[in-house]
């Protein structure tokens, strides 16, 4: 299995299943001398901890992280930070009655197929479980970024059919921690809830948008011509499970706009070069421009519901299957500070990348 | 400037510049004893070449392809193939003007930022032409997907507002080259058509969609969790020169369904696993399930425009500027084989990755 | 730090240093399938684990790896191998009056340089302790390279100016496991031993040669041109700490021998290729041609040596210095599984590449 | 074919055979600004062109580069340089006879064996004509290393059983360049001449040694534990033609020697801090401690003879075989350069890497 490590420089190796022993990874480009303040770390991990609210799994697990390398007297050494997260509250038994099944839209089909073999213990390697790797990476991103002033916020901007309409500079983004669902408009956080509840109850589950917003962006960042900032931005969101698009900018509306409404004409504030709009979403050429970067994050229902449905097993027969376990009927509101985390990295890869230019 | 390579085992690393000698590049990993079928080649790169109809830039290039290495009786040896396309029509001094000025939405000023010095002629290392060794790769890495059966068609689905209604798997999509903007319903086609042409003379530009369909796709393909397929696909094409979003199956559509309406369920066709529906886009947890891909890019209109507009420039002055240049007014039909070549180098790329299971 | 990943396709990842909590790693492409047989680990971590005789260091490390993904029911899934080995004998007190003594040729002072701080207990990520994750990977890549029947055998060749005479193939290479000093031929392990015994009672350390043996070598092995089969192999054995030299077939003595001297003509053996004499190693342009590999990796006299030594200190003061802890005056013993680690890692990262002509 | 391309931010992607149309590459990571002195590229291209000199091969290649991109007014713009050297006196039916021929101790075998199909014309990719390619790369690194005063020695230290017994430190090392066989010693240079003569005269090739001297080492290069400085250098020197061995500072002469006589003592040399003695090569833990990094590089006898050999061919059948075609006799003197050139890009590798620390 190749695809385990993310970034350049900054780069994240992660391992782990999840009903195994633990997730975790090693992370490798820590810029000697960080503090590593480990009550920030774990206040990542609350943001994407099951059990967190009354409309996420009730699978209760702590997720503390173990650093094993690479930090002394607080301070990060340089070395690889090893670490892991152990998993508790496994309940593999659950799964006992999928074990052949192959469950739709789900991994288990493919990755049956691919490696002959698979942990089917709630998904395994496929599971979302892994994720918690990276926001232990993301956390520590984040604190590299600190001497940078650069602000990441991600929030829930959609769930099903209710969108939130306000763009990101008419909110006050720091409101969508203030609630259980992510999204920095009180009065639509409670609409998208409510939602969230009634899907639950009807043991269905639902997708949404996320929105992630990058503040006091470095100018320069970002490779052409494969490896421009938003083809990276891209892979790393579309990594994260059960993401199916990827925009930044104007995105898909774009499309049907006129050269003459999309550009952004560049004007001088003081001595700086600034543009008068942003629909360019703060990348031209593949290089920030040090505008405010934005980008959507689609995210489908996930595969997981509590209704009966049709599908085949290991076998080949047709089976009706039904489906324990504990999941969440949204994803989205437990996906932000992982959206957060991977735009993070990328942020810091891309920062060590143009440093070669120093 | 990194980030000129693509891929992991079949690797593309592109040079050039849109007004320098030449542009080329050395493929690696071309499968030993492939037939290097020139005349294909040469028709791929036809598909992209400036010049072909009333609706693209003049600039008149032959883009004939001269392969230096790698190839020998008109097979590949295994060895890289290293090719140059000598740029025959560049018209540098329409540049002079705009030596110093930063164009709207361009790559000018990022370009500055970062590396201190830049060819400002046609848009140097960022323009588009540098997707001409991309088609080339592509074209190679098509022959090669000949043993697989596997077949790529790519078309114009949207431009401007004028969206094509019809499925993919509603049309013959062959039907695609038979219009000069590579949309397979000749009648849409026609609407594309006759609006870029007025917004040509608006002296405007417009941007669009492109919908990209693999079939015969060999199940097992992607590399969890990082490098999944669609996540190396969205990093493609978002690569692509003027793209702003990327979405794969349902996509953001995706986003207000409910896990029960999007699921596909399994069945059995025969001895052979299949899904009822296709909504999942022929990807599950990160590779491919042997259903049909399908996908969308988003490209934005085109930042160059005939038309005047403010800018700064680079001694931080507000100006006026006025481009000249030959342009394309919408970079749809000539970005459907880039398109194309990006997806087939990520599937021969994808398939030599999973060799490693044999 | 980058630098931290061995390999291609089978990867180590390693982190931890000599006195963290645990040193460990992330393996990637373990193939599926492949028993994980945790004695045979256990025994290959106990060739190199401290305090395992009179000639080794008696730091009492039992040296039990812990995996913690990966495998189930004794299998690998495929996913990766993340591991720990929990460091339990570490006395960092024994490093307190050294905290800020650079030790000649040691990586004290330029690790202080480089990273501007540095985790000095026991010599922290540039310890030899890191090593114990490339014996996990290594015996691993061995268990993989069963079904290729390939035979990877180290030993001790030469310590001081004692030298093993005798050709590889004039010997039983099981041997050398019969003995401490790990050389195969009991009569010079003797000499070897009361040699090495000397040195450490003398407070002093001595160096010598291993020599790596792979038999049943695949033809075909070693990407040209960068990436020869000997040339990963020298970065795998140059990357091991103290080695300061790396010859494959006649080596350095090849220097002075004249063609007609050193080729190697070609027969036919049955309906096989091969060749009369073997001067070139089992390598021919690059790749293997199916005779037998052999090399030869010099290790230096290790820098700890319990003498009096003058050196400098971060203050940049003029210092004598005694080092405590507890050291080997000779690594060669306990290095030759880490050499043969090394060149297991390298085969079936090399067999992977080669997979792709399939 | 995997592992054409050298380095991790300076790299160079080569391409091109023997009797190809042209040899090239594309090389990344050139710092923009850097002023292109053509006349230098040329003047290192030169000390590797055949036919320079009576003992080396009659072969007559102008060796002229052609630079297609990434530069402009003289001057790196940063973007990848594409660039080709044309193949001119190729006599490609001097292998007219040897097509189906496997030539003892060459590549030909082994290629045929791994890629099922080869160029037989003077060894296609195999042959040395590829390191024409790392001479301009080498050339460019030079020109960027500059500014760091970093200098690069490399010289024939040894020819057959000539040795020079001078240490580097004890000569003027540019008088290398005064004589044909690359040597600086004026009179050990006579006998190593005369001595190739006669080789030559014997239709025979005679091996030696090239000895690498860099002063004015940046303190910090080398990323350990698997990237360490000389393990890198290792590999980029065990992937140059011919090549047998590897060995750094004190090499396998550390073998025989106690720690007490091995170790670098430090002292303040004022504010400094150096080592009394530098058996270290420059080198402690992976990384350079700022001292003369020297290292030695042991090469083969070229397998090309003109006497009649034995071998078999394509169809299995034992032959006998008489080589034609124009070869050095020795290759020693115009691998000097390519051996500087791999340390250059190697070192500005190492700088660009050490960037992340700033």
């Amino acid at each position: 299995m190749a695809g385990n490590t993310f970034g350049n420089i900054y780069k994240l190796t992660s391992f782990g299943e999840s009903h195994g022993k633990a997730v975790g990874g090693v992370i490798e480009g820590v810029m000697p001398g960080t503090e590593i303040d480990l009550d920030f770390i774990q206040s990542e991990l609350n943001r994407r901890r099951p059990g967190q609210s009354a409309i996420t799994t009730p699978r209760d697990e702590k997720d503390k992280v173990e650093i094993l390398s690479g930090v002394m007297d607080g301070k990060a050494t340089g070395t690889p930070m090893g670490f892991v997260i152990w998993n508790a509250d496994q309940r593999s038994k659950d799964y006992g009655n999928i074990k052949d099944v192959y469950r739709p839209s789900h991994a288990d089909y493919t990755y049956q197929q691919k490696y002959g073999i698979r942990d089917h213990r709630g998904g395994g390697r496929s599971s979302a479980r892994e994720t918690v790797a990276r926001v232990v990476a993301g956390a520590i991103a984040k604190l590299m970024l600190k001497k940078y002033a650069v602000q990441i916020n991600a929030y829930t901007s959609q769930v099903g059919a209710i969108k939130l309409e306000k763009a990101y500079n008419e909110m006050d983004l720091a409101k969508a921690e203030e609630n259980i669902v992510r999204c920095p408009d009180a009065e639509v956080a409670q609409q998208m809830i409510a939602y969230i509840d009634q899907v639950r109850q009807d043991k269905d589950s639902v997708g949404g948008v996320i929105t992630c917003v990058i503040k006091n962006v470095p100018v320069g960042l970002g490779e052409p011509v494969f490896d421009k900032f938003h083809a990276q931005m891209g892979q790393a969101m579309l990594s994260i499970n059960a993401v199916k698009g990827f925009e930044y900018g104007m995105g898909f509306k774009a499309c049907d706009m006129k050269g003459s409404e999309h550009n952004d004409e560049f004007y001088m504030d003081g001595d700086k070069v600034r543009t008068k709009t942003n629909r360019s979403g703060g990348v031209q050429g593949g290089i920030t421009n040090g505008e405010d970067v934005y980008m959507n994050v689609a995210f489908k229902p996930i595969a997981t519901i509590l209704k009966e449905q049709h599908t085949v097993n290991k076998q080949g027969e047709e089976v009706a299957s039904t489906v324990k376990g504990r999941h969440d009927p949204c994803v989205l509101p437990r996906a932000v500070p992982i959206v957060e985390a991977m735009a993070a990295m990328v942020m810091v890869d891309m920062i060590y990348l143009n440093k070669m230019y120093l």
